[in-house]
């Protein structure tokens, strides 16, 4: 494996591939890989001939009060990783070769990006959005797979990518969980032992809320969200961003609840510890 | 030449150029084709193995109080003219194509935006940076090549591109002149036989101001703004939306002449018609 830190090298090695008839497999990441991201790495090797993954906290993404300087990072351990994955490189640009002082330009995605994590975080997904059209542009992928977790986030690269009209594949892959339910994820290491049981409340509410779609086929959404809210609500340690169930492809609110839904929570764990997690409420 | 509409079609012939190996040169325009489009044709051609010309009307970057519903047209004479530049395609996506209802993406440039052309025209260059970045995915270019005359919508083209690391090399083209010293432009049409003598107040105002520089060397720039400002309010039918001298790159206002300053003017010709011309001030 490889690992080149320069966007215009990258950009050479990209077209060179191309050159060659390969194809290319884009895993965007901020990195501290789990299994979730072995996951991502892997079905992006089963779709290309080479595989790029970047590694990238991009600070555009992050708003002044959040955890851009705490985000957590084990690079050694990242190459390793993405090694074992089968990743033929490993890009990881600096943030002055990303943003130079004269940066000037934002993707900016309406509509989709206003409620649920774009109301909570203000500039999020405009941060989200240029950086990866910058990372498109630098790794030319004709394919690029995101993890289903940040649902919002891939319903809106979804829609950049159709509007501006990138050649490029988006590959969504399902949520990785813990043995014990837990979306994998990087923030997952800021839990304490004591915070486990807390933290565990997202998968249990997703758990509890198909089995009440499965029970009661005409159940309102409203009773699901009240539901679901009085179970997270159980954990002192647990405060709600939002629960919402809302159609998978335009984000907005389900009347109800049809194989098209999507059940979406956000959670704070000791005001500390921003948690998401997602689920379809019928099938499988 | 190969006239394409669909921005599907219009992707995969780009993508079959490139397995070939060949560079594409692409020549964004909005049609009603005059030498100065001319001129950008055939510098792609000497730049890039195949030619594609654009031709859409973007909606996006009209003002409501705009010429959006009367630009001119001529698509029969734009073809021949395009055929005998030797264009490989002309690519002429239809406004549904290019924007479906669900469409919620803006490529946007803060500061170079702000002032100029995009303070009189809140919103265009929004339109313009999404519109190219659409073309550029559809079209896929090695090279594209844009006319001088719109010297700030090159400027911002260029930061985007170079923002978003677009692959692409930005190709600045001198304007072209009429004869008596006009500004080719497809808005020229708009005028009457007894407006020309005020539409030449631009070109007349810039060989005034790069005479008084050539004979003036320490000139205050606000003294050749002045100067430039009765040279143009001579003609009654002139009203003036701005003259400014900048630099080049920045578009930020010179505090004194350089190599790198441009006069940058706007008129409106009877509050019907906007010109717009600009010149470096010293050399040629």
């Amino acid at each position: 494996m490889k690992v080149i830190t320069s966007p215009v090298e990258i950009q050479t090695v990209a077209q060179d591939f191309r050159a060659k008839q390969l194809t290319i497999g884009l895993v965007p990441t901020m990195g501290f890989f789990h299994n979730g991201h072995v996951a991502l790495m892997k079905e992006a090797g089963r779709r290309a001939d080479k595989v790029i993954v970047s590694l990238f906290v991009n600070p555009l993404q992050f708003g002044p009060s959040e955890d851009f300087d705490t985000y957590p990072h084990a690079f050694e351990k990242d190459c390793q990783i993405a090694e074992d994955a089968g990743v033929d490189i490993l890009y990881t640009p600096n943030k002055k070769d990303m943003y130079s002082e004269e940066f000037a330009t934002t993707i900016q995605v309406k509509g989709l990006t206003s409620g649920l994590c774009g109301g909570d975080r203000p500039g999020h997904f405009d941060g989200v959005t240029t950086v990866v059209g910058k990372l498109f542009n630098q790794t030319l992928p004709h394919i690029a797979v995101f993890g289903e977790k940040d649902f919002q986030q891939l319903a809106v690269i979804r829609q950049f990518v159709r509007d501006l009209d990138f050649p490029i594949s988006i590959i969504g892959y399902p949520i990785v969980r813990e043995a014990n339910g837990l979306a994998m994820s990087s923030r997952n290491s800021y839990l304490k032992k004591d915070e486990m049981d807390a933290a565990l409340c997202l998968s249990t509410a997703i758990r509890y809320a198909k089995n009440l779609v499965r029970k009661q086929q005409n159940i309102a959404v409203s009773d699901i969200e009240k539901k679901v809210a009085d179970t997270l609500l159980k954990h002192s340690e647990c405060t709600i961003d939002y629960i919402q169930i809302v159609h998978q492809n335009t984000l907005q609110n389900c009347t109800q609840i049809s194989s098209d839904s999507i059940l979406l929570i956000a959670v704070k764990i000791n005001n500390r510890i921003r948690l998401i997690d997602n689920s379809k409420l019928t099938g499988g």
